[in-house]
């Protein structure tokens, strides 16, 4: 069908369970630490709200790239600010900031990832840095052939240069490259830039009620797939 | 003993025999081409004789950071040139100048990395570019966790900048860190800048009659070891 040399990756949301697992490690630290009265759920939805908008500067120009654990600190301090919690040492925000190194893979992804492994080239293509990637894929058992993306490209996506950079750092054309992710927007602007794309919902992404991204739109999308698994097979793997 | 909790490796030589590989894959290439009269050794080690120098316009700034690819291609250009080799297409150059993804690990190699990986981050911190590491590391099955180095760091060894953005970029401070390579000067100038160091003797490197790098330097070197299996168990792996 194409002659596909490597797929890379959306990662939170498509790989890992941002949701569940950010709230579960934040709720499980403030048990440790004596902190109550705060809905962890909620609280790892508005430090999600808070991901796009932190990365605006960048994509416009106004501040210098600087990578996601960044950010992710910045908006982090916004939110223990707004929820008025106290007595946090330096040492506990940190921990609570790599949070997000610490993500749950969706079931199928391991297993999807090692077939796709066998025949392309499999790499992040995320918005999250370098560390936060290598710390996640250490220890969700993530086989990446290398990591690629935001950090490396020192451009976020939906930015062009953010995926043309990314194929390039491996040698290919974008015509021969796949980009894999459960957000529509995001394989658009994959797709704008030559690379072919393949969409896996994750309609458990924003927990109970999403409305969005819970089927692929076939105005940008060449491959659906039900999971990485489905996808691997769809392939060829 | 220390801290340690990446290992970033030396390539070319340390993990891999380029010597052997190169002058293999081009005598097999020029044997199918017809290509007689030329010694690969010779010419393997005459093309590994430009590689310092290729990289001096850009350590000092004249050039902007190009990739070792295109490094390695123009040195290829000048023996092709030099060696009188006549009827090559585009394809065929390009072909001989990516014998460099093709090197075959020392013996210890993979298995001595499978288990650092067990308990490091373990990357390469080599000259190589991305596209060159990671289809070194797909046929050889070099586990690395992620492809750091000069290609990432904007900046050649020994440059400081080349360690010290690696280890900037996987979250981790030089000290925290150890560099390990079959040439002392490689760890000299790591050392230099906080992070640890390991030898391994390589000896063969450079053929019958190798006379450097044949014992570590005391002066910079923090665990000599014989090899990699050697290297994983003196740290605990």
């Amino acid at each position: 069908m194409m002659d596909i040399r490597a797929c890379l990756f959306d990662v939170f949301g498509t790989v890992v369970d941002w949701r569940t697992s950010v709230s579960r490690d934040l709720a499980a630290f403030a048990k440790q630490k004596g902190i109550t009265g705060i809905d962890w759920l909620e609280f790892a939805v508005e430090w999600r709200k808070l991901y796009q908008p932190s990365m605006d500067d960048v994509r416009s120009g106004r501040r210098a790239f600087t990578i996601l654990d960044v950010l992710h600190r910045e908006s982090l301090d916004k939110l223990i600010s707004r929820y008025r919690i106290k007595g946090l040492s330096e040492a506990d925000i940190e921990h609570m900031n790599r949070a997000w190194h610490r993500l749950d893979p969706w079931p199928d992804a391991v297993h999807g990832l090692t077939r796709l492994k066998s025949k392309f080239v499999i790499a992040p293509c995320s918005n999250g840095n370098i560390a936060l990637m290598v710390d996640m894929a250490k220890r969700a058992g993530l086989p990446w052939d290398c990591i690629l993306g935001a950090e490396t490209a020192r451009a976020y996506k939906p930015m062009p240069d953010a995926y043309l950079r990314s194929c390039a750092q491996i040698g290919l054309e974008p015509g021969s490259v796949m980009m894999v992710a459960a957000h529509n927007h995001d394989l658009k602007a994959a797709k704008a830039q030559g690379i072919k794309t393949a969409f896996v919902p994750r309609p458990a992404e924003h927990g109970p009620g999403q409305i969005t991204d819970l089927t692929a739109d076939s105005g940008c999308v060449d491959v659906p797939a039900r999971d990485f698994i489905d996808l691997a097979a769809k392939l060829g793997c």
